[in-house]
């Protein structure tokens, strides 16, 4: 082996990452050498830049537990996220587009039945959310899962409250026989990513709006499906059009319609007014279900 | 703004990021999003994967402590850490290199006498380590500070070693008014990088050998010249050529000469037979201090 100059370097460190196995641990592994030298090359990175990168990530790591996860944060707001999803989803344009999954969610929530109420005494606007999960062709699924999660009515996740320890804004509904299902909550707020650590730091440093727009989060699988992370928006809200985590897509924001008090959709009554969203989840057909040539 | 797609996601984030302050940080962290996102889309990363490496993150900042610092690690094995070495010491060919500082630095060593012994009783054979320290012209230089910390006969270093709470194989030298200096310690012993957290586990999925070859840091300061962090390598060590850390260079290669029982080279008398390493250090000015166009 030739010892190490500035010239030969990157090519040395992809041959040895190269014996990586399984084949696509060396493809990543080579590949991120590529990158990580490149861009070092290219800003001509200082000692003292390197230090303070290396000490970054270590306090990121540090912070992050089960319920937190800084990097997960960190990639949000770098875009990476969202970029991972869009390249691992190129759905048809009549499905659904996914968009990140985000930090907050907490495997395991309760299965609970039609318009049930998720909420469970939380404050906030009651809101139902309702509609039908369809095939690319259009046709109903039944028995489809949906797992719902969402922020309060002051932007906070159960994760994020430690006192909280039972399901909070979360809960797994299914679809009916033709394919409804009735989410039964309170309106979201849009809030504030954590600013309270590393990547906090960084974003104080920038103009960039520390805001997501008001949403609630939806997990859908079902056999024959690609699975379906995805959100929606509540149209109007403030930040849609600054999402820190760049997560809005146009087909995911959706009217939050003001209904009278009396009866719900649920064929129940309300004393108050309230809210609702109808959207039509459409799942696109999993690549190993002939959809696709 | 136009929501976000596969397409326009990149040139978003990093034109948000762009707004940092000061000009230096948008610059290096519009290249972070650009490289990043290159990154992703040529690997076309998957979600799983994507988690994967947030998982492994953050269990290198967890692993991390004032003791052991995993991501420099982690930088050194992927040859980053050499790689801005090099991007920052380009010296004038006649200057001893630089290469990497590695993780086991610790700050505040007891400065001692000439020839003092800072092995203190740690077991190995006895090793001198002589020579000069002088400019670019040749010109020896007085009162240079050498700071030198070493791993032991097992290759282990202090900070590995919890239980020790005094310097061990570490001390700061000065050169007497001819420029030179003399290190009395034992001969140090390759080692492997620590196998037991993430970056060992990744390492075990290559064949990159885990080893570095037995070597001696220097850190040197001295006004009007540029900081000299380097090693001095044994001729003949193994690992010599497969560095883990990309540390090696030829001319920081240097003879351990065996020497007989008798007088050292501080003028004292040796029982055992022991080792001498002669070695001049060329320090390079600083770049403010006209050596350079």
């Amino acid at each position: 082996m030739a010892f190490v100059t500035e010239e030969n370097l990157t090519a040395l460190a992809e041959k040895r990452w190269a014996t990586a196995a399984p084949p696509r641990l060396a493809e990543l592994t080579t590949a991120l050498v590529r990158h990580l030298h490149a861009f070092a090359r290219e800003v001509r990175l200082t000692e003292d830049e390197w230090l303070a990168a290396v000490e970054w990530l270590a306090a990121t790591g540090r912070i992050s537990d089960d319920k937190r996860q800084e990097f997960i944060l960190a990639s949000d707001v770098l875009g990476l996220s969202t970029l991972v999803v869009q390249l691992n989803n190129r759905f048809e344009p009549e499905a659904t587009p996914a968009t990140v999954l985000g930090p907050f969610h907490i495997d395991g929530s309760p299965t609970v039945p039609y318009a049930h109420d998720m909420s469970d005494g939380v404050e906030g606007t009651p809101l139902y959310v309702t509609g039908r999960v369809l095939g690319l062709d259009g046709v109903p699924l039944p028995d489809v899962v949906l797992d719902v999660w969402q922020a309060d009515a002051d932007g906070a996740y159960e994760s994020q409250l430690p006192e909280v320890d039972e399901a909070r804004l979360r809960a797994k509904y299914r679809t009916r026989e033709d394919g409804s299902y009735c989410v039964r909550t309170i309106a979201p707020r849009g809030y504030a990513i954590p600013m309270d650590g590393p990547v906090g730091d960084l974003i104080a440093r920038t103009a960039i709006s520390h805001f997501r727009p008001a949403h609630i989060h939806f997990l859908i699988e079902h056999p024959g499906h690609e699975r379906l992370v995805t959100h929606l928006f509540q149209q109007g809200s403030e930040y849609l059009d600054s999402d820190v985590v760049f997560g809005t897509k146009d087909r995911l924001v959706v009217e939050f319609t003001e209904r009278p008090a009396g009866r719900t959709p649920d064929g129940g009554e309300s004393r108050t007014p309230y809210l609702q969203a109808e959207f039509d989840f459409v799942l696109q057909p999993s690549a190993g279900a002939g959809s696709r040539p």
